[in-house]
């Protein structure tokens, strides 16, 4: 559906160029199969939540040896068979736009889904303060009854949840910092108490001092209604982005009275630095002897700019003091005015760190946005019985979400184009949810989870390595993930055309991060992978590796044997200890530095033994073999624990006859492998199946 | 001298019919003998402070009796002679004016004194923003050295010097109060601690806790300038004042978005009532849909309001969050924004109570706008050792000083003129303080100094008593006032002259107080007659009365010894006690009603012993009469401390026979004057040469 209505503001001005129709389909995804919804109707910006259910691709293992095999395994043939099935998820929809637009989406859940389907709750929450101007038109039109929810309360459920639930979810932003964006991960510990600053037309300040109870202890009238307001008042611009990127070319120091104006220098008395804002808007004073013309002699760039730091300023002031008074550390910024603007995030928290003396931290959150439909949602789906939601079991959907932050107007992507043209010039951020079966909890031995930092490289900080790194995710690279993708669905017609809708995403994705590495978060290789994958999904690419790995599985299989009677055949204990630990290193090439050596297995030249043989000299970058030979020469490990990587050679000949190994000696091993598909990592299920296999071939393992 | 430079804006406008000239000479009183310079020069206003030697025309009794009288008493001539003389005091000038005339009034002073004279202190204190810009000028014009001090420390210490010496400085502003003029007074012991909230352009929060020990807390930048230089920017008014009169015109609603904007009514969940604005200039926002002139609809007037209430309220909220930190309840309001400006006070005032839900006051203070003069003024005194400023030594000249607060440019006195045009329409603002040769101490008896109320009536208050005691003091009342000043001054041929001087200046003193009854603190009778005497004063009229008491008391005495012997011929002690009550009641008449009684004064109609026969039937209002009979039956009254009142028939027939009975009873009798003249008050030199005829009449009292 393409709604063309909302092109009126598109001519003849600042938004020329833009698409001039949106397509609201793309925004309302699996409409068709949509449960439960939830409104948060704000002043300026309007969010609708709903739940649908979506089918994954996935593609699962059997084993011929397990019960339910159809099949009896036979000699040569694989040693499970992969099956393609269709498996039921539960998503979450959030979908954010410009208010004025309400009565147009409206229409179009009603045509959509309402007339045609008895599956959807009947009953919806609303919350905002729209909520009450809209109320009739929400009832009449999609015949559902609307409970109205205090909008503070859904704020605050929201937060709760994305901060409990999404990783990745808090930040600093540091201006002069390489990374101005620092990711902070909270522990459920680390939560409460906090202070959230809302800062949509005004500001509320509530306070919150665990998951059910919160009080508002304070707000202003000085909010985004006062910056969009006084804003229209003085300056051409249109709106409100257009406001702030009048901002973000402006001078304040043209249009206030710094320190320095009065004093000539810093006013060293009360220890006022000399560029401190003695008085917003001091220079534009007009006494009775000035004409009037004088007005005009401030540019409208530096009085946008004067006019945010004024605001800025005055609600970080205002929560540092409410913050001093409960003794709270942490104050999260929320609302409309924020959007991650870094203009304004660095005016609150310059703020906060001026006023507190370092002694407080101004926080953002990537989903500021949606957290009172969120809560709103929550609140419905609490009440009206749909759906056992359980905190911590989402996540979220980088390949369909959009990032952070919303594009400003003017912004555009490496390619041209304007960032928020992807829905059709409609100013759009959505967020995904995907329900995933398991609970993560953070792994138990670690002394403070809370610090644990899974990834070598910080992509967001580390400018050089990101480069390297998109690079290699991209281009020819991504080229060959096509290829296999198509390759992995042979019997698919369409599945040429998915590789390629998927291509076009991903490559996208890529240059949002090329452009802002921090949209979704830490920059990591892992979440440059988990994302491909996620996009795959997106596409009904389930595991492209599965039949490779099926048939290096099978290659490594047949040398299993031989490996093993290798290590038992060296003369000293010793020797057997470095042949294990070089065959880990060998099976584990694929990490060496992955495009080189892709591109070397991409043409089969590269072999178990062969790897074994460009194997570096000793001692390696990280080399504590010594040590752990010295050890198992005095003591007997009681447990221990290995993380698998990849299928193939890696697991079955570098890690098995390790694990052998280590059983022979009486120690307990745990193996721990991934639940979903990333590259060739081995998967736990592929795991089961290989240790069935190698407990056949190999009793020690048994 | 005139000024007429300072017309240049008087054309066509605003301020037209205003006198194009400044009255110089009137602003910079006594200048030829001015000794000790101080300037506080902010971004507004600018104030000079200096010290005087004013001669004081004072009438001294002389007894004949005594040691250093020229003349033997003889038989039929008066008791006592008076004699005229000149009297020197010291005097503190404080004048306030807009910066933009500095050079001017420096360049008077220049020509008037500082070229004539040795006498001056060539150093002087020079403080505030405009300190640093204007430090060359003035070294050169004036040829003195200046030395800089910094601002705070000069408020702060101007701040405790008018806290701790001026009556009625400190008021509360209650807009729906009957006297939105609360005025409160604070013991010593109850000033400190206190947070100084300082609005100039910007806005400093100075907690003081100690005469010595201060500190600077915090600050906004959003102050004066900012309401000064948006309301510049978004209205046509020219200059501060203009715009206040703008935003007193103007409805806040209009450009605000109210609670109940959004919700219909108030917000009930976070106790947010509906009037209660939600976001300042929320309702001017203009969104890409809007035409360009959208931005025309909205009145000035609203849009001053708007901002007026948009700044005083966060100023509000901020002071309020410092002063919970610090546990302190009274926060002082100070600087240029103030300037006992209605509106300001009251959204200050309504702020701090919303904020602190009414656990924190917000007090105003008459003389906030001469704080860093008075404070610089006196550092330059300490250092320069110029005179031995004590506090508590001086007592403001109601003749000379303006009242509060200034008048913005449109208002007018009753009589049609302009309230500022009493300097030629330069708007200026004079505080002068006289030394008093005694330090005044609470009377150490009463239980809490601090809540003593000496006066009966607050006129402040009570709108029918004010207007009762306005007229009782103006008018015919006026006219015999006059009359007795000339009449009192027969010798001096300009005399008439003064008088009429006097009249105009106490009239429009009282015009001043019809209008604005809060002007100069609490109106009381007390007030209204001390400041009449410094009117007279002023014009060197000294106790009026002298001669009618002199006169008075001759007549009286001659009838003691008969009023003696009468009451020492009554039969019974309790007729005898009821007499001298009696006695003391008729000496009191010109009490009764004021007008009524002063006129048959006036025909010498009034008697004492018709005074006595006048007297109402027992049971007086008050009758304690039997009761102090039946103690005296019992019991000795050890000491009895008498306030005396009138001289003559009053002192010497009412009360002198009253002390004979105590002083023969046994009890001791202090007798309590005034120093200086009220009406025809006895005074305490006047009482000590009673004393003396009146012991060697009769050796009781001896």
């Amino acid at each position: 559906m393409v709604v063309t209505e909302m092109s009126a503001s598109n001519e003849n001005g600042y938004h020329s160029g833009y698409a001039t129709s949106i397509d609201i389909t793309r925004m309302f995804r699996n409409m068709s199969n949509a449960k439960l919804f939830a409104v948060d109707i704000g002043g300026s910006l309007a969010k609708v939540a709903y739940m649908s259910e979506v089918q994954h691709a996935r593609k699962r293992l059997k084993s011929f040896c397990s019960e339910d095999s159809d099949k009896e395994r036979t000699i040569g043939n694989p040693i499970y068979e992969i099956k393609d099935q269709q498996e039921c998820g539960l998503r979450l929809h959030f979908i954010k736009f410009e208010t004025k637009y309400v009565e147009t989406c409206v229409d179009f859940i009603q045509q959509n889904l309402l007339e045609k389907t008895d599956n959807v709750v009947k009953v919806m929450k609303a919350t905002g303060g729209g909520a009450h101007k809209y109320k009739d038109m929400l009832t009449t039109k999609l015949g559902v009854r609307v409970d109205k929810e205090d909008e503070m309360q859904c704020l605050i459920r929201g937060c709760n949840f994305v901060l409990s639930t999404l990783p990745d979810e808090v930040f600093q932003f540091c201006r002069d910092e390489d990374s101005q964006y620092v990711f902070r991960h909270l522990e459920s510990n680390e939560i409460f108490p906090y202070l959230l600053v809302n800062i949509g037309s005004g500001v509320s300040i509530i306070q919150v001092n665990s998951k059910d109870h919160y009080q508002r202890v304070g707000g202003t009238s000085m909010g985004g209604g006062t910056f969009w307001g006084l804003g229209s008042l003085l300056t051409k611009a249109k709106g409100f982005d257009e406001l702030l990127e009048l901002a973000t070319q402006g001078q304040h120091k043209n249009v206030d009275v710094l320190v320095k104006d009065i004093y000539g220098g810093p006013y060293t008395g009360s220890g006022l630095p000399a560029d401190l804002t003695a008085s917003s808007f001091g220079k534009a004073v007009r006494s009775c002897n000035d004409k009037q013309e004088d007005g005009h002699k401030f540019a409208e760039c530096d009085i946008a700019k004067s006019l945010l730091q004024m605001i800025s300023n005055d609600i970080a002031q205002i929560a540092s003091l409410y913050a001093r008074l409960s003794g709270i550390k942490k104050i999260f910024f929320s609302g409309y005015f924020i959007r991650g603007i870094p203009a304004t995030m660095h005016t609150l928290t310059y703020g906060i760190n001026y006023w507190s003396k370092d002694a407080q931290q101004a926080l953002f959150l990537r989903h500021e946005g949606y957290l009172g439909a969120i809560g709103a949602f929550l609140k419905g789906a609490e009440e009206y019985g749909v759906s056992p939601l359980q905190f911590k079991t989402w996540e979220e959907n980088y390949a369909a979400s959009t990032g952070l932050p919303t594009a400003t107007s003017k912004e555009k992507t490496l390619d041209g184009k304007p960032m928020n043209q992807q829905y059709g010039g409609l100013q759009c951020d959505v967020l995904e949810l995907d329900q995933i079966s398991q609970d993560l909890v953070p792994f138990p031995l670690l002394s403070s989870p809370g610090e644990y930092q899974p990834d070598t490289d910080d992509l967001t900080v580390d400018s050089e390595a990101r480069k390297y790194w998109l690079d290699c995710f991209g281009g020819s690279a991504l080229d060959k993930v096509v290829e296999r993708a198509i390759a992995s669905q042979p019997n698919l017609p369409d599945a040429k055309d998915r590789a390629e809708k998927f291509r076009a995403k991903y490559q996208d994705h890529l240059n949002v991060l090329y452009d802002k590495p921090f949209s979704y978060g830490s920059l990591t290789v892992r979440s440059l992978l988990d994302t491909r994958e996620q996009c795959l999904d997106e596409f009904q690419f389930p595991d492209l590796y599965a039949e490779v790995k099926q048939q290096e599985n099978e290659d490594a299989l047949r040398l299993f044997s031989q490996r093993v009677q290798d290590l038992d055949n060296l003369p000293h204990d010793d020797q057997r200890q470095e042949s294990l630990v070089r065959g880990i290193l060998a099976g584990n090439v694929f990490d060496w530095g992955a495009m080189e050596v892709a591109e070397l297995m991409e043409k089969k030249l590269l072999g178990f033994s062969s790897a074994m043989d460009k194997l570096q000299k000793r001692p390696w970058l990280i080399d504590d073999l010594d040590e752990w030979i010295n050890n198992t020469q005095n003591k007997v490990y009681k447990c221990a624990l290995v993380f698998v990587d990849n299928s193939g050679a890696d697991i079955i000949l570098g890690v098995f006859p390790f694990v052998r190994y280590l059983l022979l000696c009486g120690t307990k091993v745990i193996l721990a492998a991934n639940s979903y598909p990333a590259l060739n990592d081995v998967m736990f299920s592929e795991l089961n199946i290989l240790l069935e296999q190698l407990t056949g071939l190999c009793p020690d393992i048994r």
